[in-house]
């Protein structure tokens, strides 16, 4: 078929890695050809990973091994850091979708500040070009502007499902953009698949943490969109991450503050009406409370929205599936919308509830 | 599309209802005309499961108010008893898909005495050859039956999954139908979804522990079907279930006894041949475990085969997703077989791991 | 020993009766005279809770059959309005300790709005004394009273957490009283034992989500304790509370503002010196996290305190075992301190963990 | 108090180090002197377990840098092949009770089949003779070598709570010592606390699956005990370890066959009357399902039999903390039975339910 495209994939034996083939062998048009990871190179993939065992899939390439000239598009799952430093030595005929940290903040010193690294694109002519170009890869508030660039980066999790429910009020007007309190809850899953006491099904069972509260690296980048959205230069939010113990599933609770003239019953209108086409994001009716149950394993975004006691205080919760929605569910939507299709191909998994 | 068939559930508010509801809803020749629920009739299904609600559903209706004559095929996930009630009340016509116990017993004494009341089939004429005519709905292994049969009684999730396991070795006669222990652990969707106390998060959550020792109402339908592969008619065995704590998935453990004259080895090469073409069933490697969320959410069936240390001992591991194999995804394979359409048609989700 | 006494316990088959005989069954000067359950009254009460099978006990009683006059102490289990009913017959001459909300709230007309039915204390002179004398038992701020008190009106779990974070704060003047959003998260225990579809654990497994926003039951009370701890008769606070997949625990992450003039280490000391010499509330070191994984099943508050990137801004993070410190334990907490005990008596066990 | 003795342990960062820990700082008797762990010597103990913040406990120490001496009990919670030698340099005029698996099997070729390296007693004469001279530490089974003995090795969990189960039956001769099949779950504390991809929450939350099938080490030790309690020399028993997704607990359910002339009754009444003044072992009322819920933080074990419908079967499901019963709290048991204490000081505590 003519439309049939060819993927590979960089760092594919992690979590988001695997999602990303779970979900693009349903994609009618896509063919995997490499799934590189340098570690476990050699191995079969349907060994590694029994639940892919029905897929005819090849073992884990080098990506040194691999021929990216063939592949159509690249989506690398590498963690920051490892993606500049390979990306480098990507073809520049490609399309690149990064799922990583690498090209999400515009500005090399703010990177340098949360990441604890120089970025390459400081020294390295490709990869500041590619910084310089790319687009901001969330997909409902920047369709035109992936439709056209070759390089999509891909939102964090807790910045798709924080910018999905503050952008219509940030971006009206109605929201105080200074006035921004994020509680997020996530799944384990988002923590990563390396092997950390810290991760321990013991250590985090039936139990619920703050971690990075106040320094968590998403923090910046849900700054610069609130920035840009605003055109408020120096926007600082509250941002307290917690862990729950659920596999998958990340929710966030913001507490916002509506801004003079404004009611509560006008933002839902305008919410409601914001997300009317969008295929991912539904805005529930009220009395129906967002749970993360309700999108798991799928690419939807729930929007609550709730009047407070407080005077003009609103609360606006979202769920996501963070390794969905929140990662590679959002890389296979972009990808549909550089391509041309439609946005929702590949994508119409239903949530597994229970 | 001339293929497009219409379908109407009964009971639909269940777990195996809307599970049935979620595989179905991405089957591409299947149209969901009625979705009936008599205690929630005029709810709006969107808010009743708001993981369905990117599906165009409607209301459930009474089932009293739906024209069956206008659907080509029926699914019961009612409660048993109930389902032989409303099903005498089904069109001759259509085809019926039945989730429930009510129909696989084929001897209505063996029904009375598990299930505490009469089977309507010793009064009702229809109900009566309903019963003999229907096919026992294990799709791999009968396949032939199903493909012409108008009501086909879909297994138990134990009954499934110990078949899958079982069949080969007793079929076969290589392993002792009369030397079979059956050690399940299932997670608490199993259960079903009315709210006993006993079920709640935390009278279950982080505990394991036995239910129905030597009485589950599942052991007469495994007997039932041993009997009829290896020609013994009077096959007794241990089984004991377990509750542990997740949500779906169902693990059987079976201890059993080669025959004189078998190997392990001639065995699991038996098993590997047996399943070859079988898309949903895979015999895996030697040294792969078997593990309930490798298929969770999927329709798939791992099995591992071990030698043990005993003489002429071997231990077959299953696993399946009870609500998927185990249930809605397996009436849907079945639906598939007798609608002469491959049988993965709608069902090559694969398994959400983490 | 001259220093036991007997004790009661009205509705004693919920989650926080039988903590309540957990814990005082291990208490040295406490004898548990009846346990009353209706609806279970006549089934042995290790058969019922097997887990309390090594301690010697009876069945449950119906309360009409119990001599309460020949016990020291009546604890009151039940649910709110039901607690207000029967405690209405019982002798004036015991101590009654309630853990449910029927006497938390001074002002019966609060209660009617919340609570959707009028305080019998309107009707009735006895229980119009009783709320008016009644001592709100959240021990570690008012010690003075509840060592003379005959009625001791126990906290809500959410308003143990939260007063004890904010209390120092506020009393102070450190922290603004009307800019106080408190999110919390709590294990499923807290929604109580009774059998309904939503605390299933395949509803609520694997999910989290929002319950109640900004009108659940324990807001009035959080404001009406914040308002005497801050002279300022009118306070009103978001709080957002929500369901994750644990049995037990509870935390609360409290964005609060500083007055004009305070910094954060002077709050930070202000807290660690509060809280020194109290045996149960512990606030933690800089750089350890709040977990209620570590203080479950223990009658111990952990509180973190957390400088925020806003100006003047500052999140507080306190865990607790709902049904411990949030209802059995601080229970007999109170007990011990009204008997002039050593206030640990009983409530030594230590968090389990894992 | 004369009776106060000074324990030292090795190994104190692990999970049986910690619940160790947590146990004897409840016990009367008991001072904990050194904590050892080398890899986290220097850091202070409540810092690396806050849920251990209230007690006053110094900081880990390296076991070279404590004086061994001056503890009357050594408590060894080393992985195996540590244990033995670090135990090596031990002072013999100790107590040692150890938890790991170096002195449980008698025979150091058996040792060396199953854990891959040579007993150090080959080559050491000191524990050549604390390997002759140790006593097996299953605390009801060998109570009067308990007393007398100076090295106690303690049984492994699932041998704890198989041979609970199986004791009374074997040794009576009632059961089939040549017919029993062990099939076990066990939460995933069970496989320690070090840093592996597969203890990680996502890989086992959610799912259940066998693992060491056939070969897991704990068989060799209750092939050992079964023989001594038979005296059949060449005992084989099918073991099949499963992992369930919780933190604590370990069900075994045993499928065994009677001897001729033996019946379910007796055999029922048998263990009814053999464990009737055991305070930490309960046979459970027929219809009461042992549920490891109900054990959870204790040192309970629950055991439940059940006639089968095959002839001459019995199912036997016994249920315990793997680290309390199974681990840390049998060690307290022995050294109180070695002590001459009271059995159950320190180890009164009632389960965590839920």
């Amino acid at each position: 078929m003519s439309d049939t495209i060819n993927i590979g994939i960089l760092g594919a034996s992690g979590y988001t890695g695997f999602d990303l083939i779970r979900l693009s062998s349903l994609h009618s048009n896509v063919n995997i050809k490499y799934a590189s990871a340098n570690t476990n190179a050699g191995e079969k993939i349907s060994n590694f990973f029994p639940h892919l065992n029905q897929l005819n899939l090849n073992t884990f390439k080098k990506w040194e091994d691999c021929n990216w000239d063939s592949v159509d598009i690249i989506f690398s799952c590498l963690p920051h850091g490892s993606s500049q430093d390979i990306i480098k030595n990507m073809p520049t005929s490609n399309i690149i979708i990064d799922l990583s940290a690498d090209f999400r903040l515009k500005d090399p010193d703010v990177y340098k500040t949360w990441y604890g690294r120089d970025h390459e694109a400081k020294n390295d002519k490709i990869l500041s070009k590619i910084l310089e170009s790319s687009v901001y890869g969330l997909s409902e508030l920047y369709k035109d502007n992936i439709k056209s660039s070759n390089f999509i980066a891909c939102p964090g999790c807790y910045p798709t499902a924080s910018l999905l429910c503050l952008a219509p009020g940030v971006k009206s007007g109605m929201l105080d953009v200074n006035n921004i309190i994020i509680d997020a809850k996530s799944g384990i899953s988002g923590a990563g698949r390396s092997a950390k006491k810290e991760l321990l099904f013991c250590e985090v069972g039936e139990g619920a943490k703050p971690y990075s509260v106040a320094n968590h690296r998403h923090i910046p980048e849900i700054e610069q969109e609130l920035s840009k959205l605003s055109n408020d230069s120096d926007v600082k939010i509250n941002f307290t991450p917690h862990l729950v113990p659920m596999s998958r599933g990340e929710i966030v609770t913001i507490h916002a503050k509506l801004m003079n003239g404004c009611d509560f019953n006008s933002l839902f209108d305008f919410y409601k009406n914001s997300y009317k086409e969008t295929p991912f994001v539904k805005v529930l009716d009220s009395g129906i409370n967002p749970d993360t149950l309700n999108v798991r394993g799928s690419n939807m975004c729930h929007i609550g929205l709730y009047k407070d006691r407080m005077d003009n205080s609103v609360t606006i919760i979202g769920v996501i599936d963070n390794l969905v929605k929140g990662s590679s569910g959002q890389a296979l939507q972009n990808m549909n919308i550089r391509m041309g299709w439609d946005e929702t191909m590949g994508l119409n998994q239903i949530a597994l509830f229970p």
